[in-house]
C-alpha cells in the first residue's frame, strides 16, 4: 500500500472500478463521502449504474489489456466489482500502469476458479465441503458412490447466483449436467459432496495493511440458489459466531486479501462450519451493513483498498434484516408499492439505478432494523411482499 | 406535486440541482440510493463537487433564463442548493419548462430577502428579533436610541456565513457599515436589535404534500459568525425543544415550503425563543443527521422535493456532535491528521470533494455519536483539533 492517509484524502484522488453494477455503485457513494472522485470501466451495452454517477466512464472489454491499462493510469487505485477478469490480464494491467490494484492479482490467482479456491482454503486448514475434479463418466459414478447421491457439479469458472451449478441425483443427471456445464469442452468441473446443513451463514471481512475486521456472522436465506433475505446476527450460539468470524479472517489472510471479502458457510446439523464459497468483493450478504453497522461493508471496502484505517463493524441495533428486491417485469425499471417501506421507521430502501428490469434481476434491497430478529424478519417480508419492479 | 411514488422510483427519473456544492453533493448521494439520476447546473469556473458525480452537467449563469429552462426540461424535478437565484427567474424557468421546482418560486418570494423574510414570519405570528429598514443617518441613530447599542446591520440580500452582516456600537460604525453593505447603492439595509442570547438553536423541517417532520432541536456553536460545531439534542428543557420544533413547522407552513428547511433561533436569557434566520435547503446545522438520525436531512430533502413519504427523524443515539472542518491552507484540497477520526468508533468523516482549499472554506465535517453530549463534544473537538486541510 504505497499511499499515506494524507495522500488518499485528496480531492484529486480517483478510485477506479472495473465493473459498474450495484456493488460498485454502493461503494462509489462511500468514496464520494471521503471527497474522492470515481471512474468506471464498463462493459455492458446499456449504461451500468455507476456510469450515471461520474463524468469518467471508459467503455471497453475486460480482454482489452491496453484499454484497461489506460484506465488504470487515470486512477490512483483500481478495485474490482466482480471476479470475472482473468488474473493474468489483471497482472499485466497492474504492472504496466503502475497503479495499485486491490484485491491484488496475486490474491485473485489464489481463488481464480472454484477448484483452486478450494485447494487454497483447504491447505490453509479451513474446513471445506469434500470435493474433487471430475473428467469422465467413471469419475462421476465414483464420486457419487463414495460421497453419496445427490451431489453438486460446478463449473470452476462463473457461478454467480447459482448459474453454473447443478444438483445431480444419479449418473444420468450427472452426465447431462457435466455436458451442460462445459465438461466436454474442457471446462474444469468440480464435484462437491452435498452437505445437509441447518443454516447458511456469511461473514464479511475488511482487511488491509492497517488491520483486519470481521462483520457479525449473519444468516442467508436462499430460494432456488438466489439469496432472498439476510438476517443479522445469525441466531446461533456465540461460540459459533466467533468461529465463523475466525474462519473468515483466516481465509482472508490465506489469500493476503486487501479489500472487502465475503465468505459463505454451511452450518451442519452437528454444528460444524464448512466454507462453501468466497467472494473477493462486497457481497449481497453484507448489504444490511449500510444501516445495520457503524461502518458499512462498502465504506470499509473503500477504506481497505485505498489504504485508510478500517471502521467499526458493530451492529447498530439488535436485529437487521435485508430483503432483496428482484425484478418482476421486463421493462424500464420502476418500483411499485414501495409506500409502506418508505413510511416505516428504520426501513431503508435502496434501488440500484439499473435502467432495465427483468424477472429475477437484482434491482434493489430493503433493510429493516429492529429489536427482535424474528419479528423484524416477518415485518420485513410483509413490507416488501407487494413490491413490483 | 404531480408525481405518484411509482413515477418517482424510476431509473429514468432525474433530479436536477441548481448549484453543485456540498449541500447538493450530500443530497445527490441520497438520490443515488433511490436509484435516481442527478444533473447539476453549475456556475463556478472550477468544477463544483457535484460535477464530479454525474455525466449531466450544465455550466452557465443563474441569470440565463434560457439555459436554466433547457436544464429544467432535462429533469423530472429541480431543486436549489442556495437562495441566491432571483425568484422572478425561477418563476419563468418553472413556467417555461413545466418541470416541478421545489422549494417553489412562490415560497422563495416569501423569503426573498431578509426584510421580506422577517415580515413573512412576523405576520405568521412567529416571534422574531425587532427589526426595521434603515435609509439614513437619522434612522440609524433612531434605531440605536430605541433598541439600544450595539445593534446589527444586515444587507437584505446575501448573508451567507456572516458575510453581509455587521455589529455596530455607535453612529460612526453604523454609517461605515451602512455604506459597506451597499446602503448608498440602494441595497435594502435592515437594522436588527441585538438579542442577548444564552444559546443558538436550530431545527430542520422536511415537508411536502404527504406530511411534515421536524428534526430534534440542536444547538449551534458559532465563532466569528461561522458555525464550528453542532450539538444534538440541544441541552434545553423538553418544553423548549417542542416549542422550537413547533415554531419551525409553523414557519415552514407559513411559506408553504416543500423541501427541507432550516431555522436558526436565539434562546434568550429568559427562555424566549426568537427566530433569527431561515434557509430553504439542507443546512450545516443538520449535517449530523447523516448518521445521527434514522433518516438524514439530505434523504428527507430528496424525499420531500421528489414527492416521496418523509422518513423518521429520530436520533439514533443519545448524543450527536458535528464539527465543521474548515480550510486551513490555500492549496489543492488535502486532509492531514485525520487518522484518529478514522480510527474512532462512531466517528464519521465527510469530505466535500472541493478541488481547492482556502482558509475558512467549508471543506468537510466530522460527526461523532455517543451517549453523553458533553463528553461527546469534548472528544469530537479533540479528534479534529489537529486536522489540516
Amino acid at each position: 500500500m504505497p499511499q499515506s492517509i494524507d495522500q488518499i484524502l485528496r480531492s484529486e484522488f480517483r478510485l477506479g472500478f472495473l465493473g459498474g453494477g450495484q456493488l460498485a455503485r454502493m461503494s462509489a457513494v462511500e468514496a464520494f463521502r471521503f471527497g474522492m472522485q470515481i471512474a468506471v470501466f464498463a462493459t455492458s451495452k446499456d449504461p451500468e449504474p455507476v456510469e450515471l454517477m461520474t463524468p469518467h466512464t471508459t467503455n471497453g472489454s475486460f480482454d482489452d489489456t491496453e484499454a484497461l491499462t489506460r484506465f488504470a493510469e487515470s486512477c490512483q487505485v483500481v478495485t474490482l466489482e466482480n471476479e470475472f477478469i482473468d488474473s493474468d490480464i489483471l497482472e499485466v494491467v497492474a504492472a504496466k500502469s503502475g497503479t495499485p490494484m486491490y484485491p491484488s492479482p496475486e490474491t485473485f490467482k489464489l481463488i481464480e476458479n472454484k477448484f483452486i479456491e478450494k485447494e487454497t482454503f483447504r491447505k490453509a486448514g479451513i474446513p471445506v465441503c469434500p470435493y474433487t475434479l471430475v473428467h469422465s463418466r467413471e469419475e462421476l459414478v465414483a464420486f457419487g458412490n463414495e460421497r453419496g447421491w445427490p451431489y453438486l457439479l460446478k463449473s470452476s469458472k462463473g457461478g454467480y447466483d447459482g448459474y453454473g451449478n447443478a444438483t445431480v441425483g444419479n449418473i444420468d443427471q450427472a452426465e447431462k449436467a457435466f455436458k451442460k456445464l462445459g465438461g466436454e469442452k474442457g471446462h474444469d468441473i468440480l464435484a462437491e459432496a452435498f452437505v445437509p446443513f441447518r443454516k447458511e451463514l456469511a461473514v464479511q471481512v475488511a482487511r488491509n495493511h492497517l488491520g483486519v475486521k470481521a462483520y457479525p456472522c449473519c444468516e442467508t436465506i436462499q430460494e432456488n440458489h438466489i439469496c432472498t433475505a439476510v438476517l443479522s446476527p445469525a441466531d446461533i450460539a456465540p461460540g459459533l459466531q466467533e468461529k465463523a468470524q475466525e474462519m473468515a479472517i483466516a481465509a482472508t489472510e490465506a489469500i493476503d486479501g486487501v479489500g472487502l471479502f465475503a465468505y459463505e458457510f454451511f452450518l451442519t446439523k452437528d454444528d460444524q462450519i464448512l466454507l462453501n464459497e468466497s467472494a473477493p468483493r462486497p457481497h449481497n450478504s453484507g448489504h444490511y451493513t449500510i444501516e445495520g453497522t457503524v461502518t458499512s461493508q462498502f465504506e470499509n471496502h473503500v477504506r481497505a483498498v485505498t489504504g485508510l484505517p478500517l471502521g467499526d463493524t458493530s451492529l447498530r441495533r439488535p436485529a437487521a434484516v435485508m430483503i432483496n428486491l428482484l425484478g418482476t417485469h421486463d421493462r424500464i425499471a420502476q418500483v411499485e408499492n414501495a409506500k409502506e417501506v418508505l413510511d416505516s421507521a428504520d426501513a431503508h430502501l435502496h434501488i440500484y439505478g439499473k435502467l432495465k428490469s427483468r424477472p429475477g434481476r437484482k434491482m434493489g434491497h430493503m433493510t429493516l432494523l429492529g429489536d427482535n430478529l424474528d419479528q423484524t424478519y416477518k415485518e420485513a417480508v410483509r413490507l416488501t411482499q407487494n413490491i413490483q419492479i
